[in-house]
């Protein structure tokens, strides 16, 4: 693999040096070699490499790590989407109707599908991409999703306790039961992480407690949806049990935000899902104030999120939450890459893998400030610029 | 010019035959012949041309119509809207920063930004928009912001009444004389269009009237900002005068609200500036109730709303407005057209411009339900697929 190096850069956000927020360098280099920053300076003492790219004033920052998506799924959901926002009165099929469509769509085709989205998401300046399960809610079509998501990400989540199957409506126990045992068993190869969705209408605190626990054995590591519709005392079940990243934080008490801070879970926000449920945002001031990490993610999904662009959670997070658009960056990227316990990516330096975002604007703020509009102009994941997700090796 | 067909139409959007909101047609194809829509039907029974397309399935809308835009300026103001989204204290330079910025770049400068801007726009299906003056403010610079906007688009609008020029701050009198008088003469065979803010700040009701009178009498038609901020009587007063369109209209009264009903004066919103200024969002219930027609535009400017994207004030019309998704197509679509007295563009109908957005997605329900998301896939402008916004002929 060819070094290159890209001079001119306007503005250079590693996150850990340099001016602000976003640790900004002016005027600065980057030199990639084996995929890997080999180098970061001014741009006058760059070394000279196989490639050089002039990035002519842009600003640069790592690919976004989008720690929280559902890209696994088949159908599409257009027609509950219209209804509810035109205010008709509809019966919600909900995620069990994207149940039923994933179960019937064929494997290959799911695969062909996650590969769209995030190529789409990667066209939006994601290099980094958590996929979950949680469509299946059988063994077997868990299995499928979960392999699905292993060809295009080392970030692959169980989530069989998304809600309980519908054949299982009835004997809930039974399908606990089942995800911790026989769907777990499948599962656990497959994945890094286990989840469970804790709230009214999918999982009690207690059957969360017991989920988590058989996942953390068979070597998973914990994340947890929470908090997103009540205040349910799930925030701080997960920061007990020494989950990576509690997610959704819609509603969180004091004791929740006193929890995460002095631990290093992660709360990461879903605004995107907010935005297409019309629900109320979470604020971070409480988080900042107390010293938590918080991360952003799309929480791609067809029901309550169906975005992969980083660059529209931003501007949200910004308008509705009291993000200042630096911390709304950082939030995207490094705070994606705490919250998937990740040290290689959501950071420019020397030795993190070479995922890199080149705006066509002069100033990460842009991201904020331009809402809506394609500002990632060019992307580089490990090392090598490209237009489309490239599956794992 | 080769004619073409474009078959295989998932969802066409005429907006005037067809079901529901947007006069849809499903399985349908359009002809383009000379720039034109020749031919709309079945897919089944389209003609041949001498190029055919497949939209494979793909939805089709007409190009958006962006009826206010201030996309002719100097500079830019991202530490100022850090500032803000910050909540650090600041001064506001405001327009009057950017009133020094264009005054200080070269003409030629000015119509390579703009010409930048809209070709964003175009990217994501813009094919006709205005254009404002307003950031001149003295009669050289305003004829200059004139002239490079009447390069590119039909749509120009004098905003010499945008505010008082700083230089006359003490004589407003002075101002409104120059506005109405010199600048006027300059202004009217380069633009089709007179403009005034009307707001605390800016200018006063009297004022406002005066302007608009002094525009008529040379030959322009007239539009208003007004009530932006407050409910100030100028609504009612561009309706007696028969406006073409008011716009932001984020404070109405019910007499407001039955003038516009009751009148061919369109309501234009502009959520881009509530997002960008944290201001609260209008609802359209109530001129829904009242008849009323609406457009939305995307107020394109450094200070206020820093997007060109039709797509993003959809997604915002819908999520903050009370628009369904229909609605706010619609509004972005025929409503700008309105806006704009155009009969010619903002449908699909045999004669009118072919102006073609295909969307990369079947239905244009996503435009809302994917926000954030490049759903824009291929525009034609004036017949002609292109990725860039061409000068006028």
């Amino acid at each position: 693999m060819a070094s290159e190096v890209i001079t001119g850069i306007g503005a250079l956000a590693t996150m850990h040096e340099g001016e602000g927020t976003l640790g900004l360098l002016r005027d600065a280099a980057v030199v990639i070699d084996a995929g890997r920053i080999a180098w970061v300076g001014p741009s006058g003492s760059a070394p000279a490499a196989d490639r050089a790219t002039d990035a002519a004033g842009a600003a640069v920052i790592p690919g976004f790590v989008d720690s929280h998506t559902h890209a696994v799924f088949g159908g599409d959901r257009t027609a509950e989407f219209d209804a509810r926002m035109s205010g008709a009165a509809y019966t919600a099929g909900g995620i069990r109707s994207t149940v039923a469509a994933t179960r019937a769509t064929p494997t290959e085709e799911l695969a062909a599908r996650t590969h769209r989205l995030l190529t789409e998401a990667l066209r939006s300046g994601t290099t980094t991409a958590e996929v979950k399960s949680g469509y299946g809610l059988d063994v077997e079509t868990e299995r499928r999703l979960l392999e699905v998501a292993s060809r295009f990400t080392d970030e692959v989540t169980f989530l069989g306790a998304h809600v309980v199957a519908p054949e299982l409506a009835d004997r809930r126990a039974e399908y606990v039961d089942l995800v911790a045992g026989a769907m777990l068993t499948e599962a656990a190869p497959l994945a890094r992480w286990i989840d469970v969705f804790c709230e009214e209408g999918a999982f009690e605190v207690d059957e969360t407690r017991r989920i988590l626990a058989a996942g953390r054995e068979a070597g998973l590591g914990l994340r947890l949806h929470a908090n997103q519709l009540t205040m349910s005392g799930a925030a701080a079940l997960g920061v007990e049990m020494g989950a990576a990243s509690i997610d959704h934080c819609t509603f969180l008490s004091d004791e929740d935000v006193e929890a995460l801070a002095s631990s290093d879970t992660v709360a990461t926000f879903v605004p995107g899902a907010e935005f297409s449920t019309r629900q109320p945002y979470p604020r971070i001031e409480r988080l900042r104030d107390a010293g938590a990490t918080w991360a952003i993610a799309s929480d791609c999904n067809p029901g309550s999120s169906y975005t992969t662009s980083m660059p529209f959670c931003i501007a949200l997070a910004v308008r509705e939450m009291g993000m200042s658009p630096g911390e709304a960056v950082r939030a995207a990227t490094l705070g994606g890459a705490q919250a998937l316990r990740r040290e290689d990516v959501g950071r420019i330096a020397v030795g993190a893998c070479a995922d890199l975002v080149m705006l066509s604007a002069p100033d990460p703020v842009h991201l904020a400030y331009r809402p809506g509009v394609q500002l990632v102009d060019r992307v580089w994941r490990g090392g090598v610029e490209t237009r489309e997700w490239t599956p794992r090796d």
